[in-house]
């Protein structure tokens, strides 16, 4: 049996999104069959489809922030029945064998399988991601979703929930931590909640005043606006962990004296270089850092799932039309949503 | 009673180092007073001689890598006697109050006194460093130092020594660890020798081959030329600790692929902008780290200290006259020493 599935596809880089059919692989013994019900638009399905990082091929489903039920299961399979509610994220598979793997870091296996528009080394298939009907996932790529929160915002957790959530427990966030958060979008609405919730005193950097009530209702104890020297002076020494969530080239240099000494600036949003040219001296004089960080494994981002369960957090989201995908791509490039487009997978045959 | 000492000083930012004498601080209670042997010349000296940073004053005396024994002590001293064999580092006083300071690593705490051209706010005298016959420290800023190793080869171990050790610690290097050093002067010699000592697995980054005999004899298990693709390509996710040791502004990025995930790039050496810019996709697609690291704390110190002392460990020195000290400046700036002058303080009156 191959599965036939409709998508939503990027022809090519800069046609409109358009329907696609398209086949699904056989499921294998460890397979789990997902009939999806709602898929987040990330920023970088923008990237992507616009082939702003030169390693698109087409045509592209996007989409790895996907939220669903199972509608089969292979015979191998013993974590998941038909009718759990289940999400997928930005990995479908990996090598199983390597240090990361080993350490439940598959984000950070060399043979790591990206859910969307990447080979799959074990049949050579492009692999297709979320805004489509149905996805074939190996049942150790699958995650036990929350029952009590709406799925709609549930399906961000997947990838802005993780992308958070993983640097601070591995920075080892809780009660008495001090984070800061810069950027409030997609990953920094979710990196607020997270940190409120694990019970660290949040702050958001903005550059501009206007985000202060939004800040607050999501998780922050302070806005410092990060262009007004007195309120920057207010804070040197202060973090232990700053998220920086922003996705585009951006100074980081005056973040890094807010820091407390051991603390460390990660940057989860920005791949290229640090301009302009970090400076080095107030990180020898006070032995902080700056790290980088890539969504998170399996096993946390099914921790960050029953955690957001158990607190009722869900992402704060845009419900959507399949139909108009290219309208939200639009809105996206002005950061013009809060804070995370949802496409109802219910509209693909509408 | 004040003590009247000789010292050579530099009497102004473009003058040659001349002999002055000045006073000491008449010694509080728990002050140990030093007669010093032995003084290593350390980069910064020439930096700070010269004013590279803009903040020296004159008339300077620099120096604080001191080996020397205790000739008096104050009523209150209890760790030290009359005629031990003892060091001081960078630092002669901090606030013993702040967290840095409650963790034992007084180099971070804000106010932290340097052993030399700093204004000490108890007194709101400049601090005179090495390059001299004694010194007046208080007995917390004071080391015991092995009497079973060359005086003038501890010397080095109070600034060089400790810079290394610091970070080869703090990032848990041990039997196991990966560790790499970039650059082959004071510093480096000496994080060749730690690491080894330590049990890791240690390579020595090189520009030039003409340094794999001396590397090898120093504790390096290999020299990888850093300008050799074929070479750097066969260490890529290979490093847990890289200790950058280069004092001027260099290309990091060819390093960052090295470092395993989760490992760090600490620079000890160069304080300024990181140019050419720093690239952060390799940093979040393997969750790296690029981080400063400042000398070491007083406890960490007096535990490298007693390490070497049963290792058999100190720098490689060679020993100058004090009336030499312009000339060791000038093939200082040439990195044209193995790999540390130390001035024989016998000489200071000849």
């Amino acid at each position: 049996m191959t599965l036939n599935v409709l998508g939503w596809a990027a022809p090519a880089a800069k046609a409109p999104m358009a329907p696609w059919s398209f086949e699904r692989r056989d499921p294998r013994p460890d397979d789990v069959v997902i009939d999806i019900d709602y898929c987040g638009v990330c920023h970088s399905d923008l990237h992507n489809v616009q082939n702003d990082w030169g390693r698109s091929t087409y045509p592209m489903i996007p989409g790895h922030e996907i939220i669903g039920r199972v509608s089969a299961v292979g015979s191998q399979v013993t974590k998941f029945a038909v009718g759990d509610r289940v999400g997928v994220g930005c990995m479908v598979d990996s090598c199983f064998a390597c240090d990361p793997c080993e350490d439940g870091e598959e984000q950070y296996c060399p043979h790591c399988v990206y859910t969307y528009g990447h080979t799959d080394p074990k049949d050579g298939r492009v692999t297709y991601g979320g805004y489509s009907e149905k996805i074939v996932v190996t049942e150790r790529f699958v995650l036990k979703a929350p029952e009590t929160i709406d799925p709609a915002s549930v399906a961000p957790l997947l990838c802005a929930g993780i992308t958070t959530w993983s640097p601070l427990r591995h920075w080892n966030v809780g009660p008495g931590s001090k984070v800061a958060i810069v950027g409030l979008g997609g990953l920094g609405h979710m990196g607020l909640k997270l940190a409120k919730a694990l019970g660290a005193d949040v702050t958001l950097f903005s550059r501009s005043p206007g985000k202060e009530a939004d800040a607050r209702r999501l998780g922050a104890d302070r806005v410092v606006i990060s262009t007004d020297a007195g309120q920057m002076a207010a804070v040197v020494d202060t973090f232990d962990l700053i998220i920086d969530t922003v996705p585009y080239v951006h100074d980081v240099n005056p973040y890094i004296p807010t820091l407390t000494t051991d603390g460390t600036l990660v940057l989860v949003g920005y791949l290229g270089p640090l301009e302009p040219a970090l400076d080095t001296a107030p990180m020898v004089f006070r032995r902080k850092a700056v790290a980088g960080s890539l969504i998170g494994g399996i096993r946390d981002t099914q921790e960050m799932l029953d955690f957001c369960g158990e607190h009722g957090i869900g992402a704060d989201v845009e419900v959507i039309r399949m139909q108009d995908i290219d309208a939200a791509f639009e809105r996206l490039k002005k950061a013009d949503v809060k804070y995370r487009f949802v496409i109802d997978m219910a509209t693909l045959r509408a």
